[in-house]
């Protein structure tokens, strides 16, 4: 913990003078209270009692003796009147109080309602992925790789320039340089059809799929996801208020005839360029069937662009958005993958005539995102930065991604199959249904490594099972490839071992 | 515009070899309908003919070719081969095409439904308050006087330190340091009861209102506001599906008495400290009041504490939550009205079985705030720099708010009854409700001086008018606010002559 001074305003201790209760013993009441609960954590500086009787307005020797009642039951220790601090070892009557007050402030969840809604949200599962990541955990780009010298020097730049209006309310819809970097980027670059009227600023992808869900449905509508879906889009969806239909996924991505002519949908959330967790790309006639059935029954498409900035592939597919001529494709990217996901900016492309519930709907929701960081990235774009950090990054991610394939195939190649993927920075291999991917998940983890299980990104039980991992490459270098590969081998022998055994003697029972 | 350059990948730009249509003629169609609809905007430079045949994994004779008919046609201009731009004065013909163009895509926006909720979204009304303030513009702090060479400082140190950890996602609930600086900074200085565990961090006030709406009640569920409200909260509110139910505020605040009985509303939004708009303070037995209420009822308290850093008063209350022994109160906090609103950090404090839900919920709407700068807020915080700038600023706004009463009263001061506000950054005066508020502040606009109207404050029009004007003057100097004072008497003494004169002349024709 940082040290923490306690040279800060006391001024809103509540001592009432009118009271029978003397000053002294109020004050020490409110600070004793403050200590039990953690407020004032151990070895907090206490300000002087000089400090403290001014800002209370009391006399200084009212403060002194509410400083030596504390330290005298131990709450406080050091030098009375400069050098106070809260006691760093509590005793241990302290100890027991203090679990004692957590308790009588818990009070029986039944009897504390949230709302529906709020039990939906609460229930839904979100996965962290903070701190260092561990191999192959996934979604996170090549941190150590990050051309952060360059970036310090353009936020250093922002800061010393920064005119005041810049610390003001920003635009709701962003800062209108970075939103224009990000239209030419996305045309050339994306097959992305849009100028930067249409483009909105927000935190990242999981706001941009909140935001399109409370603009789009309403609570209970049917909402069409992928069968295999994102976590985290699930939650979101789920706690806008939708009823998620699955869509079979092949070869060839979602197939949307099969709930084409009986579904009242009106939205559908998709990641056409690289289906997650399944990693297929939707084929072109895919998405004109797609496309199509939008069009037909006046429905939104989302479209989640998260990670196709790196395609490995001689010609790149443009954007689902970039083929819609009806304005039916709401549009989704992020810098969460590209750059780093503690920056918080992602962005929307909306159809011309979804842009003022878009914008007035991030207004609603917090405004806008920081303008400094918006600026800074606007920089790095037109300066031409953000470029040369993708081409980079997709050579370093297209030799991870083979250094994983081979190791995999090394170690247990008669266990899994694993297919080049197409874009991102994960493969997904599949494993016969006969080996439980959870087992292997598990046994992973006992070993250090993070290896999850594809049955987990089923949208509900009525979607098959089909064993897999989901395996992130993009952050690790190849000795931690190597190494993690070699643990998660050992775990998929060890488990189809068993497998193998308990069938034995089924088969043997028998 | 900032001069975009299109060194980028035209990687996706679809070339399709099997079709009959020439290679370069696909690619000119492409590049001109970017330019037609505004994607490559005029001037935008072009990468050469090598580095895109490159990219596009075509003959440099395809891109010369595509480039030529561009040329000839005046979508382009320059050098080809190198020095190739967007035309910056595009022909008579273009821009009638490219206002056909934007015409076809604006269908009816009847035939393209948003959902109930993204009606009721779209109809709420945001004032955005972006650029230099102009005066009496309220919520915005003195940007010029922030401390911007410290902050600077802090943030050029995070950069050059910053461990790889922080540029991964960050925990949900806010950076570890942050909570504990803030929950440290609460106690003592706003009488809040809290450990850091009960804080979230969230991107502003507007964020935490909308997350708490969402948490506690459902579409169509009653939800108590003070009868004159915050605009952009009304909106986060009634986005949120809650069906506002004005509660009768006097000089004491909310009078929960009014409709304690009659309601089954579940959540009350308040502004005890300083009410939003009208500038009183509750007092402490209808405080009481509130919370007895609410754990009768098992209702929960949203308490916005917006602006009470600065109090100028001799001993100042503390927050409502610090008075509460039951966890009924959701205490949030914004760091927008302190530091500056650009940098987009606020905070929550959870009753203790509350932050589960809300920490779900931070994840759900967009996983957490940018680490780094809530790395810079941290020791911002914990290095004394926090409560140094509030005690500077409390004199300086005290100042300020003086020379506005006073100016206000020596120019109109039969016109308006204005009294010293305890705290914040804004004052309201009231007007006779012979003088209409509204046209006051359109002929105070006519001369350059934004002056909201307080009947524009009502919650719905079951409210009784009460005619009046809401003044910020945090971010304006003595000599801004002199003037505008000057020109808001003039404006209040044109809008009341007239008021007059009609009065007589209905009088005279009587």
């Amino acid at each position: 913990m940082a040290k923490t001074s306690m040279a800060s305003s006391f001024a809103a201790v509540l001592l009432d003078e009118s009271s029978s209760v003397a000053l002294y013993r109020q004050l020490y009441d409110r600070l004793r209270e403050a200590i039990l609960i953690g407020q004032l954590p151990p070895g907090t500086h206490l300000p002087s009692t000089r400090e403290m009787a001014t800002e209370l307005k009391v006399s200084r020797h009212t403060v002194f003796n509410a400083f030596e009642l504390l330290q005298a039951e131990g709450y406080v220790e050091g030098q009375i009147g400069s050098g106070t601090f809260v006691a760093r070892t509590l005793p241990e009557e302290l100890l027991q109080a203090r679990a004692g007050s957590q308790n009588i402030s818990l009070v029986n969840p039944e009897a504390r309602p949230v709302s529906q809604r709020g039990k939906i949200i609460t229930r839904t599962q979100i996965i962290e992925r903070t701190g260092l990541p561990i191999p192959f955990m996934q979604g996170v780009p090549a941190l150590d790789e990050f051309p952060i010298a360059t970036w310090s020097r353009l936020v250093a730049k922002h800061w010393r320039q920064s005119p005041q209006e810049l610390l003001n309310y920003g635009r709701a819809d962003g800062y209108a340089p970075l939103r224009e970097a990000i239209a030419a980027y996305l045309g050339p670059s994306r097959g992305v059809q849009c100028n930067s009227d249409q483009i909105i600023v927000v935190s990242g992808a999981q706001q941009a799929i909140d935001l399109a869900a409370r603009i789009l449905i309403d609570d209970g509508d049917p909402l069409l996801v992928e069968e295999f879906c994102y976590g985290a889009a699930r939650a979101a969806l789920l706690s806008a208020g939708a009823r998620l239909v699955p869509v079979p996924v092949d070869e060839a991505g979602l197939n949307i005839s099969v709930v084409a002519d009986s579904t009242s949908a009106r939205l559908a959330y998709v990641t056409p360029s690289h289906q997650y967790p399944l990693g297929v790309t939707m084929s072109t006639s895919r998405r004109q069937a797609l496309l199509d059935w939008a069009n037909r029954a006046r429905a939104w498409i989302l479209e989640d662009d998260y990670d196709s900035e790196y395609r490995y592939t001689e010609r790149p597919l443009p954007a689902l958005q970039g083929m819609d001529r009806n304005g039916r494709v709401i549009y989704i990217g992020t810098f969460s993958k590209v750059l780093f996901p503690a920056l918080r900016l992602g962005f929307i492309v909306t159809p011309r005539d979804l842009v003022d519930a878009f914008v007035t709907a991030r207004a609603t929701l917090g405004w806008c995102s920081p303008t400094l960081d918006q600026a800074v990235l606007a920089d790095f774009i037109t300066q031409g930065h953000f470029i040369r950090h993708i081409r980079r990054m997709r050579t370093i991610y297209a030799e991870r991604q083979a250094v994983l394939i081979d190791a995999l195939e090394h170690e247990a190649g008669d266990l899994l199959e694993i297919k080049p993927a197409d874009a991102g920075i994960h493969v997904t291999c599949s494993l016969s249904n006969r080996i439980d991917d959870r087992a292997v998940s598990r046994e992973a983890a006992e070993l250090g490594v993070v290896a999850q299980p594809l049955s987990a990104f089923r949208v509900d039980e009525s979607v098959a099972v089909r064993s897999g991992l989901i395996l992130g490459y993009g952050a690790y270098n190849i000795r931690q490839i190597k190494e993690a590969a070699r643990k998660l081998g050992t775990a998929l022998k060890d488990v189809s071992r068993v497998a193998r055994t308990s069938a034995n003697r089924r088969r043997a029972s028998q």
